[in-house]
């Protein structure tokens, strides 16, 4: 894979800490011609399983041999070990804690390397912040077409993110919410795929929080405004809406509670 | 115009979801050495008039041919046409929907066309995210120099959008607040010519909220300490300030009507 | 010095308004092949501490000869004096009024500008956006290899920044939080070389809020969850957390009053 000279860059460090300024001027300092894409850093603090969907979801978007930088590193400074992987033709770097887990479960071919040749990191390595101390020098190292395999030793056991799945009991589907976005949109687990072969062609039920849908709708201005709606979003999930409004406020369920709702598909 | 290589970004995606990414994404992917630069993604969801207001602000600082990409886009996947303009020297690219509707107004050479030609769009066009799909992809192929005129169909009949308007009557002229900026400052729909002329050179008060202004301040560190004043802001329009303190919470106006509330220039 | 080319951007404009979109627009203009990074925009209103802090801590990862524009500037319009400045190998470009004070002076070879050359602005200066009008185009000259000396007068008597000191009695030292980072870790104004002189070799105990600690961890994931814990951070500060928690949130303060509150190193 060339690289596309492309770094992205994902954390939980938020916009008011100088953190994510640090790890650019990191690269700048060994790559200047890097081209820096911020991804998210608004991700939950520690909420691996956030930012592993993001990065799934948002990297195919970019250009063959791009470096996603992705720091959302709880255990920091403990054992987890630092990793950089290969696929789906892209590169990622960050800790090996199930960020790239839904990245590496799709590519048979991904290569990942244990982060340990240490003339790529930065000469001090602290406890508490390797984001910028390995995993940014690594990404600019990669970003000007060091070798993977140059960064340390191939293995082949990451850890894996469990991921909430599917339960399918009689004639009901059940996922649940996964993400609110900056709509008020309701995210589901549930694939456009995973709907269809569930469903066939017969009527159906969608029950969340208070909601009842009885159809799956083409887009956002379908409906009465103010109208509960599910429509296949454009990362191909099932998706939960309200026309003009802000489902998380319509569903009836608390807020810090929406996240984890069961959706339920009942084929009538 | 030739293209500047440089695109700025605007949404009301806020700065939780991986949207602005993948449009990012898309440019790179179509033009490489496109210059991205974020001009606001927290715009309130929906609200094309404030989307529209800071583009036209800041459009005029860029170099002439750059592309503005605007995705404040409520009606996706219904009617509303996609648009790209040229206008002012600049590109700019959204839904028809009165985004553009400042620019288009003050240059009666502006060309508007409605984009219909599938082969610079992604391959896929879903109906609820075409910032990704149509918006991302043409202001990347505008970027690289393809010819406005190539990508559709000529329209002179662009949705306009309705902005409050001045109001005189005897010797009061009403405005209106349109924005509170991030220190607390109303930002008022009076600019400096229609004050001036109004006024001419005789004494005056200004009424907003539990505010009563005498004169016009040169800049916000003139007046006592907590006191309220009026300016001519960077955009030159009337603004309303307080001294090292936030406007927004000394005018008597609940946040959330602060918007909207009457600014009366009344001729003594 | 030569330029790098690179140009960060501070200001408590937060993510809002246009401002800073104006302000890169202005420097693209001048110089369209600066590379552009936001440092950080959340710096609270008027906070020239806060903003001194973060740009003094995080320069220094940068490649020498970037140039750093930093507007927080409440007495914009008044007599203070638009400021460049050469120091520690970087430009810096802001108002007067102690923002560079820790850069200045840690380097006795600095030089100092007070920009009065209005051929290096644009032509027309407003009493209120000194940030888009003198600093920003000034930055994007500088980023250009135009030299420091020839944009106004060299100056030695800039305005200080009076920092929080330590304080030692009998065998107590005593700093304060100074900062909140995005984790609710607290950051204290107590630098490792400070702590370890003051305290040597023996048993001590770190008195903050409600929380008494006995040792120095070696990072986050130290200790039980939810217990307090003390190390020194990735900037070579004594910071406070809470293994899996926002000490913020246990320290039994307020939240308004977190920043200042007293941290005491007793030795036992």
């Amino acid at each position: 894979v060339t690289p596309s000279g492309i770094i992205t860059l994902s954390s939980d460090f938020g916009l008011s800490d100088p953190y994510v300024a640090m790890m650019k001027g990191v690269i700048l300092s060994i790559n200047p011609s890097a081209v820096l894409i911020d991804l998210a850093h608004m991700i939950k603090a520690g909420s691996v399983s956030q930012a592993a969907a993001l990065i799934h979801e948002t990297f195919v978007f970019y250009p063959a041999g791009t470096v996603h930088l992705v720091v959302v590193d709880p255990g920091v400074g403990s054992g987890r070990r630092p990793l950089a992987v290969q696929a789906g033709g892209h590169f990622f770097v960050g800790p090996d804690n199930g960020l790239f887990w839904p990245v590496i479960e799709r590519d048979p071919e991904a290569s990942l390397v244990h982060l340990r040749e240490s003339r790529f990191f930065l000469p001090d390595v602290s406890r508490t912040f390797h984001g910028r101390e390995i995993f940014a020098p690594v990404a600019a190292h990669l970003s000007m077409g060091v070798a993977l395999e140059r960064m340390g030793t191939k293995i082949d056991d990451p850890v894996r993110l469990s991921l909430p799945e599917l339960r399918v009991t009689g004639d009901t589907l059940t996922g649940q919410i996964v993400r609110v976005d900056n709509f008020g949109n309701l995210v589901t687990n549930i694939t456009a795929g995973q709907l269809w072969l569930f469903l066939g062609s017969g009527p159906f039920r969608i029950v969340v929080g208070n909601f009842e849908i009885l159809k799956i709708s083409g887009t956002y201005a379908d409906g009465e405004q103010g109208e509960p709606l599910a429509l296949i979003n454009s990362s191909n999930v099932l998706e939960i809406a309200v026309n003009l409004g802000r489902a998380s406020e319509y569903i009836g369920v608390r807020d810090e509670e929406i996240v984890g709702t069961p959706v339920r598909v009942i084929r009538a």
